[in-house]
């Protein structure tokens, strides 16, 4: 079973209007909602392919209850895959989830994002987090942990290295997906893969060449580096060997939300069930371009993903 | 007590974020809800004034229930007033109350509006919503109902004639406050007081000054027509006389977002505790001011109505 953390998890709003015009009042078209925060999506998208997964964090409110309701509904059932159910292992919180509002506009197809601040976590909330993480850790079934998305307030800026320190001591392969400060200290606790895309690499390490700011993560405690480079495709930097590959078709239409996500479902996925790098990195890149063509912001379309799985390119890079 | 019908009503979610750039993505600095829909911002206002209020016409959906637990927390005691709970005497539906998003742009003050589709109403849900309708008309304590704001999906356009028409029939008090078609529909059934704006005025009747428009959708059915002038205050035209009052000092500086449903308190708490039409209008210019200047969104000043309640300036208008 593979284990995906959102600590800072949201319920995706999404209003469509016909033209988006600031300070006026907009009639909305239609309404939808979904779980959301990184490690959710991640899990949604491994549930699809078929791997039992465990959604843990932290969840409180109104919304948070409507967030669990939402989650314990099965995936759609899809004659060519395996959809399995998640298991809920959010941890309760005083405080209210949060809601994340994306307005599409229908005239130019853009979205407009409003990040409610979210909830803040108690210091005893968090040692109860820490509880649950550990048992399932320890549970003997966890071969994966995925580690995503912002910290909310409250918790210390070094909550993801202690994640990392315990999913290596629990010999749990460990993934870390987040930014900034959090990204920093958690790279010092060694996960086995990190999974920027440019801008946060760039941000980690100060160098702009993709290639060159992976070898310098991997100095800086990163087992392995699969950085996410929107139309230039993925990029793997790691002790066995450095690969890339291109999106197959180039360059693609839709909307990129939760393409990263979908990335990190596609390598711990083909990580599990044993595949080599090269293999993790084509079924990366096939399920983050069949997410950016999806109608519906952050879903992968199955279609899309069995057609191109077998066309991605994967090539050594040159160090 | 004061009988409030809000068949749309809606959970009001306020944004502010520090400034509203279209296609970005914004962090939400604070959020605030609260019940709204027309006819629950005039039951707020009832209450605060010291009314016994009931709140009736649909809610549903985990919106719906938040809406409800908000509705039942009691309004904040003040030292001046005589706050009393709200009676909650909504009637259940299967489809999910809506919510409306306002986006408050730190850097010019100005609101964006979201407002979702809501939910439809089905015959069957109508027909409970006329059982409670006509049984709250019947009990013997209802001195007057408020009719506001707009249609559900699914409600004949007729809908708020019938309740007009209930209200005579049951001999209380009728308020309407909408627009459009169903005003015009409603007009027929002769309620005894209509609060257009000015816009709703001019579609209703096709005359752009007020108090000509007003004599006209008297004879079309009004007893009563109080109109709200934004910045001229109101004019009132009716079988007792005609009035008008500005608003004291003049322009007022504020969010007039709620200032409406203010009057249509203002007016109906006025006519219950026997005041006559000018006392009726001064009122509702003062708490409608109050709540321009008021800095939540839809929430009246108590300090200023009390300071204003005693300038307001009603002379009569030449017919």
């Amino acid at each position: 079973m593979i284990i995906t953390v959102t600590l800072n998890a949201a319920l995706d709003v999404t209003y469509r209007v016909s033209s988006l015009r600031p300070h006026t009042t907009h009639r909305v078209l239609d309404t939808a909602e979904r779980p959301g925060g990184k490690g959710i999506n991640v899990a949604r998208v491994l549930a699809a392919l078929g791997h039992r997964t465990v959604v843990t964090g932290f969840a409180g409110g109104p919304v948070g209850e409507e967030l669990r309701r939402r989650l314990a509904e099965a995936p759609r059932a899809s004659p060519a895959g395996r959809p399995v159910p998640l298991t809920d292992a959010l941890v309760p919180i005083a405080g209210a989830t949060r809601r994340t509002v994306g307005v599409v506009d229908d005239a130019t197809g853009d979205t407009t994002m409003f990040n409610e601040p979210g909830p803040t976590v108690s210091t005893t909330e968090w040692a109860a987090f820490l509880g649950t993480y550990r048992e399932l850790l320890a549970s003997g079934e966890a071969t994966a942990v995925a580690l995503c998305g912002s910290l909310p307030r409250g918790l210390p800026v070094g909550a993801y290295a202690d994640l990392v320190r315990e999913a290596r001591a629990a010999g749990v392969y460990v993934l870390l997906d987040t930014s900034g400060e959090p990204l920093r200290r958690g790279l010092a606790a060694r996960p086995d893969l990190i999974k920027p895309n440019a801008d946060e690499l760039m941000a980690l390490t100060g160098y702009s060449e993709p290639a060159r700011a992976a070898r310098v993560a991997r100095r800086r405690g990163a087992r392995a580096v699969a950085a996410s480079l929107g139309d230039r495709g993925m990029l793997a930097v790691t002790d066995e060997g450095d690969w890339q590959a291109p999106p197959p078709g180039g360059r693609l239409a839709g909307n990129p939300a939760g393409a990263g996500d979908s990335a990190v479902a596609g390598l711990l996925s083909a990580l599990v069930e044993g595949l080599p790098w090269p293999d993790r990195l084509a079924r990366a890149v096939a399920v983050s371009a069949a997410t950016v063509v999806a109608p519906a912001a952050g879903e992968y379309d199955r279609a899309t993903y069995e057609k191109l799985r077998n066309r991605v390119e994967v090539t050594a890079a040159t160090p």
